[in-house]
Order: structure tokens, then sequence, then C-alpha cells
């Protein structure tokens, strides 16, 4: 916990710009924004993953999730919002965090693409829906 | 409403691999995935980008995100999840839609990179911050 760069964000350790600020969640300005305003949502408590969030906490995230799409937004004044969270693989913090992306019509993120395969066939796609609503329910 | 291609999935004009399905939620498999797996959770109504949901409405497509993505995490057995919403820029398809997305570690995204600036300098900084925070206050 000591080491984590958030967790010193919210104990103002680390200095950073903040634009949102409650009893459970803070927003700053990332550092090295993809664009201009890029801002990063993050629990106070270190909750490492989307996994680890308590279901009323997490009905929180998606509240306070549009609050600051809608003033990152308002204050970019831009034309839409991109919303990225990384969970284990490539989540550069393990402290949760969703990256709140001002994008501009006609401006798009350079080398940031859409790497689409395909599925073999409908045996395969089929494989892929049984075993992921199969778990779906367990989780249920 | 009648074009929308997600409206269709949902009453099953268009057929889909569905993984998950409740009262207000529909999730199915992405047909041009990014990695074999790729999931969308969809609101069943029209709801076309995040600053459109109502709040108790919002709140479950939290709950939901968390449920699929763990399902998701489960039925592929990967080792990660990320999770994109696009609202309006590099929005495909004008209903709201979260991508769901397996990773596994050693698997990049190829062409997929954060490609990231800087401020100028402290004072920029402090401008986006002043205009994005006060947006947000002013939303609260």
């Amino acid at each position: 916990m000591e080491e984590c760069v958030f967790c010193k964000i919210i104990k103002n350790e680390i200095k950073a710009s903040i634009v949102f600020e409650n009893d459970r969640f803070i927003a700053f300005l990332d550092k090295s924004p993809i664009f201009k305003g890029h801002t990063l949502l993050i629990p106070k408590e270190h909750i490492e993953t989307l996994f680890d969030f308590p279901e009323d906490y997490l009905e929180e995230l998606a509240v306070e999730s549009k609050l600051i799409a809608e003033g990152v937004k308002k204050g970019t004044n831009c034309d839409g919002i991109l919303l990225i969270n990384n969970n284990v693989v490539s989540q550069s913090v393990p402290h949760f965090h969703v990256h709140i992306i001002p994008r501009e019509k006609g401006k798009p993120l350079r080398g940031f693409m859409w790497p689409r395969t395909k599925y073999k066939d409908e045996v395969e796609e089929e494989g892929f829906k049984e075993k992921i609503s199969k778990s779906i329910e367990m989780l249920k």
C-alpha cells in the first residue's frame, strides 16, 4: 500500500491536479494525457481491480464516472468521451482507475486502432458463447 | 430506432451469441472480436450514450459490467479484462455499449498503444484542471 502512487496522491504525498473529490472517490488529471483533459477516476480505498469492488461502491463508481465524463466534456468542450479501464493486463498502477478521455471528431487516436479478428466458424463462436454464458450463470 | 442494429438484436431480428440477458440488459459476443470472447454489454432501452443514462439504470450497469467481466474472465480463462466505452466519437453504433475484452499477459493489442502527450507547463495543466473541476462542480 505504501508504494502505491495513487494512494500517495490520495494522501497528498504526491501532487496532482485534482478535479473532483468526495468521501469515496477522487479524480485528477493524468500527467501524460492521451488528449489534454484526460482524467483518472479512482476509489480512495486501495481496490486493485473491478473484480475486487463491493457492490454498493461499484454503483457509486458508475454515477461518478458519468459525472466526471460530463465534467470533462463540458470543461474541454470536446465532442465525445472515451472510457477505458484495464484490469490486470496493461494495468500500469495496481489501484483501480477509469481513464476518462476527451475526444474530438476528426482527431483520431494516433496508432490506436481496433485489431479485429473473426471466429473461425459458428462452432467456435458457439463454444465461446457457452463457456461465457455458463460462467455468468454460475456467478449470479 | 428501427434502424438500430443493437435494437434488432434485442428484438431477435438479428441473430447474436447472447451470453447474458435480464430485464434491462443484454450481453452478446462481438462478431469481430479484438480477442475471442470479446463481449458487448448494452441496455435494452435505446440509450445512446453515457450522458443519457438515468441514475438507477446506471448503477445496474456497473453491477452487470462486473458480472459480465467476471464471466468473460472465467469463460475464456484469460488473465485480465479491458473495458472500453466510446461515447459519440468512435462510437460505431449509436446505442450505448461497453466492450468487455479478455486479455492475456504477453499478448499485446497489435497496433493498440497509448499515444501520450504532455502539458506544455503547469499553467496549461492548471487551466485544464480549473475548467474541468468547475464543470463538475456545476453539474453536482
